[in-house]
């Protein structure tokens, strides 16, 4: 799990301010998180995330004073873009983002839960389709979701996926998990104080692609 | 067909060298023709040829002299690689690059001839799977392979998708595939040469992803 644990969220603050240097420098880890996932088939899912990570530092390196938090990011694009706004810049990018994180959380979660299927228990098909499911399906009209049931098949194996983790070196599965049980505090307060926003905002759209 | 048209391929020297210059130029502006297929779903296989044109790119303007055609941009590389070459630079990126322009060519080409399904006149699906099938499916592996099955359905109407080719002007079906059979003189001599060239020289290499 070094992977992750180096690169841990930082703890919120009170009011639930996400800081934008601090989360764009955590998030810029998770890209070669699909490189675990193993097959290249997820190339353009990770290209897709770079994507909306380089967006969002684009707007925050314009003037990293102004843009100090999320919010301020929110706000300030609200009142820059009138009608086009929630579906523009940095809004739009982040509204995706936080879909991926909440996929790369739940997945994480419902390892860490141990939930799987017993009679295939070195898959890891339940966690990765509860993660979809609840991040993103919605989200994809009907071709997108028959791509993920195939690149489903691509999933490797779920020791492979806790040994990619641990890069590549061999830890033991319950320390590992360990692991992914600390990084998922910090980890999953973000992404929650993330969807409040946008929920507060009304800055979440419901199109699919 | 003004896409393609305004950017045709230059014609080849009796000697059917390429020229790296002229070549990347009107290769820049095929990634767009994925545009015409009409949606989101095909995003990642325009970033993939975007990337590989970007790194044929970057080692053309690393000296403009020296790399003044695609052969010698392959006799440099396999001089400066060793055993890694031919799965590496320019040369890998124009190996596959290569097998999107076949696509394209193969495709164009079978709706020029008025290959159709009798049963869906205005599917393209035959001609997409032709192209499919020649230019790029033995270098797939099974799940890829699926992957494109599905995108299939995400396929315009042949009309629509003339017409988008057309810069959705409309145009008399005929004159459309007129263009597209002046495009393709150049665009086909231009890809058999590259294919000749990686024969020649050996650089074909047949591994799946
Ligand atoms: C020859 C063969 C042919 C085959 C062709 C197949 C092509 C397959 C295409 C698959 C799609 C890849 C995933 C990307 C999907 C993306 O379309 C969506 C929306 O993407 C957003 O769109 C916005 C505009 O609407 C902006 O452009 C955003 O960009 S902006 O920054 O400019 O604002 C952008 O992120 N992102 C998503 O759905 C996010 C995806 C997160 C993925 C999470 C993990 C899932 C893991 C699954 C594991 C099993
Ligand atoms: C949440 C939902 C989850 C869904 C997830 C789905 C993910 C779908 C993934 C689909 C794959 C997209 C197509 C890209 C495939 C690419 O993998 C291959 C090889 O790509 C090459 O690989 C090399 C290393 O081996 C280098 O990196 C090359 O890069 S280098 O420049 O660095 O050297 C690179 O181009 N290119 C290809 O196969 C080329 C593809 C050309 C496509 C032609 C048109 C087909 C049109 C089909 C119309 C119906």
């Amino acid at each position: 799990m070094a992977l992750l644990m180096e690169h841990q969220f930082k703890q919120l603050p009170a009011d639930k301010q996400v800081e934008t240097r601090s989360f764009l420098e955590s998030v810029s880890y998770l890209p070669p998180f699909f490189d675990c996932l193993g097959s290249t088939v997820f190339a353009p899912i990770k290209a897709d995330i770079a994507g909306n990570i380089t967006k969002i530092k684009a707007v925050y390196d314009s003037n990293p004073s102004r843009f100090k938090t999320l919010q301020q990011i929110l706000e300030a694009e609200k009142e820059m873009h009138g009608s086009e706004w929630p579906k523009v810049g940095a809004t739009l990018a982040l509204m995706w983002l936080k879909r991926g994180l909440r996929f790369i959380q739940v997945l994480l979660q419902s390892l860490v839960d141990g939930e799987r299927d017993e009679n295939n228990p070195n898959l890891i098909r339940v966690n990765v389709t509860k993660a979809y499911e609840l991040a993103l399906k919605k989200y994809h009209g009907w071709l997108v979701q028959k791509l993920f049931k195939a690149a489903l098949f691509a999933a490797p194996y779920r020791s492979d996926f806790l040994k990619a983790l641990s890069k590549g070196r061999e830890v033991k599965e319950e320390d590992c998990l360990e692991k992914v049980r600390q990084f998922l505090v910090n980890f999953t307060s973000t992404v929650d104080a993330i969807y409040d926003m946008y929920t507060k905002m009304n800055a979440e759209l419901e199109y699919t692609v």
